[in-house]
């Protein structure tokens, strides 16, 4: 049985395309990094700002694992699906789906770190932000 | 017993960087693409704008894995070693390390497709080609 | 008195900021280049995709003037307005402003030019898309 | 009569491109960036992380005049040259040249503000520092 998603739907644009015709493989990451924004945002009702600017605890990446099925292309719009697959005391894994229609073209799982900038050292999850993204486990 | 590898030195540049003052993790994506080309260039003597340009022969990325170990900052200067895991039909599997001093702080497995870049369908690596890469198989 | 303008609100993300913890100035220009796809796709009624892909005419840029006037920061909501200044043959001045409330931030001019993206030489405007475009001058 | 230039030459490469297989224009912006900050270090005989993440004091841009003269595709080798135009109490101005052999490209002419990046502020540049950048006066 699956929990909440957090979903949004991403334009291709012109920019994100290389010579290729096709969206520039990194481009993605920028694009995840939109959609974990914008999850702390609406769906975890938390400020980045807040986060990044004043507290200066960011979620610096740890592990990256991802497919790229199917090539997209400027104008497509895709489903970005994000699902928490694990909470640990620091650190989580993150789910990210995105498709056009039914295709899948490509999946992802971002390991990402609770870590306070100065010190870029792990720090806990608070017990409030855990109760919060457990709404989003699979 | 290690083949020859691919080395290049890389410095961490201001625009490399976020509000965290550590390297945004998609540019190592990008140095990573500056890195296979490099060696497309130097190491197997096949230029890049023939292939891409002339031939419309691209080598999209089909998976990705990434640990980000440790931190860099601007000013740093990393060592990006690259290997050759595997190399099948139409595809290879690329191993890259990144290291500051003795200091691991990144490593990564890249599978890249040889495509056409009109049909996006793979194509089969040349007999000469993979006779090149071979060299840099682990 | 003024034609109409296309206006679209950018929220500044993470990805767009540096280690000053501003806006990295090269990323206006993607953020005026988003603007200007949504201006052709929803103010004129142009599929950049047709255009771009399919009848490979782009709007490379001649010209760039651009005034940095106030910093922006991770989290800030600019509105981005555009409306034309000049139309000419094959190439046409943008005007762009952007605000944060009542605050001026960015002022730019942009001229871009109508080009065969084969041949990379100048096409003039169509009656019809030079008909759309004009609804817009100041 | 010319000061002294700071020239550097950068390979065009795949990332760089957009798919008209011309670089995209903000990429020049980066390029210019990564231009300024060699200038900093092997011209000035300043270090940008002391400058920056140290002293807090960056170099935002404050206006930005550029001319797309010809475009650049991947595998070019562009020559970039700096010269000073102009040194103010907190600013400069910065005129950029990028040729390929003998053919003129780009020309730009940037105007830099000295800042304390907490209070965002400008501040006057140092007597020594000055002295430093006058030999690249025009």
């Amino acid at each position: 049985m699956q929990g909440t998603s957090f979903e949004s739907d991403k334009l291709i644009r012109f920019h994100h395309c290389d010579p290729a015709g096709i969206i520039f493989y990194p481009q993605y990451f920028i694009l995840f990094n939109e959609l974990v924004e914008d999850w702390f945002t609406e769906g975890l009702g938390v400020s980045v700002v807040e986060q990044v600017m004043r507290e200066r605890v960011g979620i610096p990446m740890g592990r990256v694992e991802c497919d790229f099925l199917l090539p997209s292309r400027i104008g497509d719009i895709l489903r970005f699906v994000l699902r928490v697959a694990r909470i640990g005391r620091s650190s989580m894994t993150l789910r990210i789906e995105c498709r056009a229609g039914d295709e899948l073209r490509v999946k992802a799982q971002l390991t990402v770190v609770f870590a306070s900038l100065e010190a870029m050292r792990s720090v806990p999850i608070s017990a409030d932000l855990r109760q919060r993204i457990e709404r989003f486990l699979e």
